[in-house]
């Protein structure tokens, strides 16, 4: 009998977005039907990025079919004691990786229970958290996954964001190195990783059907055994 | 070796909806990144419906955990040879569902290749499609899926939404019947029905992570051994 974990953030309003609901239908205002409307960002909420994201000239969501990366064998690999600030490495990934290494996983989770530290509401969680070093991109670009999620704002500058200027020069180079070089799909901001309790599973992950897409918002749940 | 077909329809621009794409962040602009932002309705392109869309006190989709329905096995119920404007009745369902009559599915399509016959972007797709009565309905209610899908628009009067005023009358007896009395949830809008060349395949149907949701865009993929 196999347990499903669900691993994504609700949407809902959050000081870092600006989705709004509304009813444009409603039982209240005696309309046919209740209904809901809401804006949202390629980059809200748990999403998926794709090179173009970062790169000019990268590929869209669509050089991508579902059918080659929704359903994947899932390493998780566990960081859940981490200090806050503290840079995930190269070495500290191929040691984690090291009682895995007879097997190739096609999805790789890092997992540091930020969410389980510190809710997201909290300009903390973003402001204070653990990150994965330009070296760190190097293992995971090298690893080459189909897919790599993160339950942690995964570069270091995220954190910037908040204060930041439209034109403020923010670096990432997890996005630069993975995104970007390795053209590996990266699922931002996931969420109850700590819920799988076992270092492998099944991963189903099936974003929003948008078309050239630079990113999408996803749901992403573990199947475990 | 299982096959994975993607039964959901594009989020692209179209004439039912006022969905529109805008570029916050872009390349072009010299912008950190490209970013897409966009408007949706709960009840847009490919989706799920809760009762509370039809019922003043009806559930939400929080009361349905997607541990509990998004991997069902599920059946596909064939009527592809059906006419323009002709309804599915109970008869017609009953005698759809007698070879499969020694097992209960969680999850059960009807398919009509309306999309494969005429493009979902023209309102003949709509105008003229075939749909299922009420006591079709009836059937659905008393088998009793966690979920039931359609490939075409399955109340007769969707058709009218086209030209109607917002206060003019739409009588949905499938929506009264499946959703508001019986309770079970329904996927309205789906697509490549005719591509999982199989009646029984796994269903996997992962909605938008909203709260208290009357309807939700959702990807749903069938899973064919």
């Amino acid at each position: 009998m196999s347990r499903i974990v669900d691993l994504t953030l609700p949407i809902v309003e959050h000081w870092r977005y600006g989705i709004k609901f509304e009813k444009p239908m409603s039982h209240a205002n005696h309309d046919r039907w209740e209904a809901t409307a809401y804006n949202l960002q390629s980059h809200w909420f748990t999403h998926i990025d794709a090179p173009i994201h970062h790169d000019p000239n990268g590929l869209t969501l669509d050089a991508y079919p579902i059918e080659n990366w929704c359903i994947s064998d899932c390493l998780v690999l566990d960081f859940s004691d981490i200090a806050d600030n503290t840079g995930i490495t190269y070495e500290m990934l191929e040691e984690a990786n090291k009682p895995f290494k007879d097997k190739h996983y096609d999805a790789v989770l890092i997992r540091t229970d930020r969410g389980r530290k510190v809710p997201w509401t909290e300009y903390d969680f973003w402001d204070n958290s653990p990150y994965v070093t330009a070296d760190g991109g190097k293992w995971i670009k090298e690893y080459n996954p189909k897919v790599v999620g993160f339950d942690f704002p995964q570069d270091y500058e995220i954190r910037k964001i908040r204060t930041a200027g439209p034109k403020d020069p923010i670096y990432q180079p997890v996005h630069e190195i993975v995104l970007k070089e390795g053209k590996i799909l990266m699922i931002e901001y996931m969420t109850n990783l700590w819920e799988i309790k076992s270092p492998t599973c099944k991963l189903i992950a099936l974003p929003l059907n948008t078309k050239n897409a630079d990113g999408s918002q996803i749901r992403v749940i573990a199947v475990v055994d």
